[in-house]
C-alpha cells in the first residue's frame, strides 16, 4: 500500500479536507453502488430484493465487514440505527450485567450525546443509577466497586486524546465493572483491537473515518462469550430468532444479531458497501503511522507559523486519535475563514479548531497548503470580518 | 387528479405489484435527487451540506410534508429511525403520562413488533406494567381505569381491518388512558385525520405507501399540546435544544424536535424527500375511493374464480385499509407461484395471501389480470411444485 490513495475518492477541486473525522469524502465506488441499489434493485425487483440483493443481510455483512477493522471477530458486530442508539444497547445489556450496582462512569472527554443517551436510560429504569463524569484522567482513580459500567470514547472528540482501551477495560474488570467503548473516532482511524482488550461492549459510527455517507448507520460489538446472555433493551422484530413466524413473544436471536431491531435502511448500507471497499487495500498499522507523520507536520508548522495558537492535543502522538485540535479565541470565525478559502476543518464549542489528518487522501502538500492557508487567515485577521461571524450548526 | 398514475412510478415490466403495502415502488424522481445528494451534496459540500443543502433540516422538513397527508399540523411530526423505535418512543411518553397505572392495552391484530418493543420498555422501566393483548374486537370493552397507554396499529397487518381512529381514541380518553396509534398501514393509503382523531401519539412507516424506498425513515407524531411536557427516552443529541453547543446535561428541543435522536440518514432522505413529491397531485379521499372500487372488484373476482380461498378482511370496504388478505392452506407456496408468473403479493404466516391494492400505479387491468394468474395457479395447482415450497423471509 502507498499512501494516500487519493485515486479512492472523490474530492472536489481546491479542497483541502480536514474534516474526515466528521464526515468522511465520498468514495469512488459509492455513487454508482447506490444507483444500482435504488434503479436496479429496489426499482425492478421491488419486495423481492430483500432475498434476491441480500438486503435482509446488509446489517451482518456490513458488520463482518467493519469487524476485521477494530480486531473483532466475525459474528461479534452488527450495523444499524445510530450510534446513540447503539450506546443505549449497549449501556441497557451492560447495566443487566451488575444488577447490584448504580454507577455508570464516564469522563468530560465523552460526546455529549453518550451521556445524553445514558441519562435517558438511566431515567427510564428509575433505580437510581448515576453517571459520575469525572476528568480523562482521573477515569482508572475513580474506578471502585460501586461502578457497574464503564462508558467512554476512545478518542476525545474535542482534543484528540486517546485512552488506552486494554488497560482501561483492564483497571474496569478488575473492580468487577463492565466497559462500553465508544469507537466514534477510532474506527478507520488508529489500529483498534477489541479482542485483545478484553471488552464487553462497543459502538462506533461510519461516517467518519469510514466513509459510509451523511448519516450512514452505526455499529455495535459484544464480546461473544457474552452476547447470548443480553436482554436486548430495544427489543424490535428483526432482532427476533424468527422475525417472519410473528409470533407473540419476543425471542432473541442468537448471537449479535440480537442487536438489530427494525428495518435496515438499505440505499445507505449500500452506500457503507462501496465505502468500505476502500478497506480491501488498506493496513491499519501503516495508516496510522502515516496518520502520526503528517500530524507531527502538521503541529510543528502550526506552532512556528501560527504562534496565537495552543494546541490542546497531547503531544505524543501515540496519546492521540487521528485529529489535532488547537484553542484560540476566535476559533469560531476563524474556522469559517479558513473554510472560505477551502481549508475545511471544523469548529467544536467553545474555542477549538479541529482538523481531522486522514492520510488516505491527504499527503505533505496538503497539510503544508493547510497551514500557509491558516497562517494568511490569521496574519490578516480575516477572522475578524463580520461575514465570518454568524454562527451555525455542522455535525 | 385522474388515478392511476402511473407515470410517477418505475414499474417493472410484466409486472402487477399489490405489495406496495409492503415496499412501495420506485417513484421516478428518486434515483436523480438520490444521486444528486451523493453526488453533488456529499461529494462536492462534504461536511457544508449539513447546513447549505438543508440536510440538518431534513427530518424536520419531511414531517411537515408527511403531516398533511395524515391530518396533522405543521410542527407536529418528526421523521427518523425506525418504527419499532418510534414505538419506544411514543409508548414511553405515553406511560409516562399516567404514572399510577400499570396496563397497555393492545391487540392481537398489531404488529409483533410493536408488542415486542412494548416489552421492552416494561423489562426496562421493571415496574410492573404488563401488556394485555387482546382480540381487535374487544378492545374498547377491555378499556378500565387500569389502563395506563392504549397502543394499536390502526390497519391490522394480516387482515386489513381498519380500527375507527376518532372513537377508540375517545374512549381511551373517556378512561383516562393515552392513544398510541401505529399508522403504517394507513398513511398514504387511507384519509387519516389525527387531529379531528384526538389521538396523543401517532408513529408510522415511510416504505410502504408513501413509497419512501427500502429502510426508508420512520416517522412520530406528538400532538401539539403534550409534546412541551414529554421527557424522551431516547434523548440522543439532535433532540438537544442546542446540540451544537454540547453541553453536559440534557435539555430537549422545543416541540417534536426532541424527538430527534441522532444523526438522520441523509441520504434516505433525500430519496423520501422525491418520493414524497408524488404526493403534492393526490387527494387523500379520491384515493382512497379508487382504492375501494378497485378492492371490491378484487375481492368479487377472487371469490368467484378462486372458491378455494376464504376472505379474512372485512368485507365492507370503510372497515378496510388499502390490503386484502385471502387465507389458504397453501398460502405460502401460492405466493411464491403467483410472483414467479409476476404478480406480486405476499406471504403472511401462517396461511395468509395479502394484497395491496394502492391505485397510484394499479388499474382495473391490472386487477383482473391478476386474479386471472391466481386463479391459473390454483387451478393447475402450481402451488404443489416443490420449487416454491421452501420458506425464505420477506419483509
Amino acid at each position: 500500500m502507498t499512501l494516500p490513495r487519493k485515486d479512492l475518492f472523490h474530492l472536489p477541486d481546491g479542497v483541502i479536507y480536514l474534516d474526515g473525522n466528521s464526515l468522511g469524502p465520498l468514495p469512488v465506488g459509492v455513487a454508482q453502488r447506490v444507483a444500482t441499489t435504488v434503479r436496479d434493485e429496489w426499482g425492478t425487483d421491488l419486495i423481492r430484493a430483500w432475498n434476491a440483493r441480500g438486503w435482509m443481510d446488509q446489517p451482518r455483512r456490513m458488520g463482518n465487514r467493519i469487524a476485521r477493522l477494530i480486531g473483532a471477530p466475525e459474528g461479534s458486530v452488527m450495523v444499524g440505527d445510530t450510534l446513540s442508539l447503539k450506546v443505549f444497547q449497549a449501556l441497557s445489556a451492560a447495566l443487566d450485567r451488575v444488577p447490584d450496582r448504580r454507577v455508570i462512569l464516564s469522563d468530560t472527554g465523552n460526546f455529549p450525546s453518550d451521556l445524553y443517551m445514558a441519562d435517558g436510560l438511566i431515567a427510564l429504569k428509575d433505580q437510581g443509577h448515576h453517571l459520575r463524569v469525572v476528568a480523562p484522567e482521573a477515569v482508572t482513580s475513580e474506578l471502585d466497586e460501586t461502578v457497574a459500567a464503564v462508558l467512554l470514547t476512545q478518542v476525545d472528540y474535542r482534543t484528540g486524546a486517546r485512552h488506552d482501551l486494554t488497560k482501561i477495560t483492564q483497571a474496569t474488570h478488575d473492580v468487577g465493572a463492565v466497559m462500553v467503548w465508544d469507537l466514534a473516532h477510532s474506527a478507520g482511524a488508529i489500529d483498534v483491537d477489541l479482542t485483545a482488550s478484553g471488552c464487553d461492549f462497543a459502538v462506533g459510527c461510519t461516517y467518519k473515518y469510514l466513509n459510509g455517507g451523511p448519516g450512514a448507520p452505526a455499529f455495535i460489538y459484544v464480546r461473544p462469550d457474552l452476547v447470548d446472555a443480553v436482554t436486548p433493551a430495544l427489543s424490535g422484530w428483526l432482532g427476533h430468532q424468527a422475525p417472519f413466524d410473528f409470533e407473540r413473544g419476543y425471542q432473541p436471536a442468537r448471537g449479535v444479531d440480537r442487536m438489530r431491531v427494525g428495518t435496515p435502511p438499505v440505499v445507505q448500507m449500500a452506500a457503507l458497501d462501496a465505502a468500505l471497499d476502500v478497506w480491501d487495500s488498506v493496513n491499519l498499522p501503516e495508516l496510522w503511522a502515516a496518520s502520526a507523520a503528517l500530524s507531527e507536520r502538521f503541529i510543528a508548522r502550526v506552532e512556528t507559523a501560527c504562534p496565537a495558537l495552543r494546541l490542546v492535543s497531547p503531544r505524543h502522538p501515540d496519546l492521540r486519535g487521528s485529529h489535532v485540535s488547537f484553542a484560540f479565541d476566535h476559533a469560531y470565525p476563524t474556522m469559517q475563514a479558513l473554510i472560505d478559502q477551502g481549508v475545511i476543518g471544523d469548529f467544536r464549542a467553545p474555542d477549538i479548531l479541529r482538523f481531522g489528518i486522514t492520510p488516505l487522501y491527504l499527503d505533505e502538500t496538503d497539510i503544508d497548503r493547510a497551514v500557509d492557508t491558516l497562517q494568511g487567515v490569521l496574519d490578516h485577521r480575516l477572522w475578524d470580518r463580520p461575514r465570518f461571524a454568524t454562527r451555525k450548526p455542522v455535525t
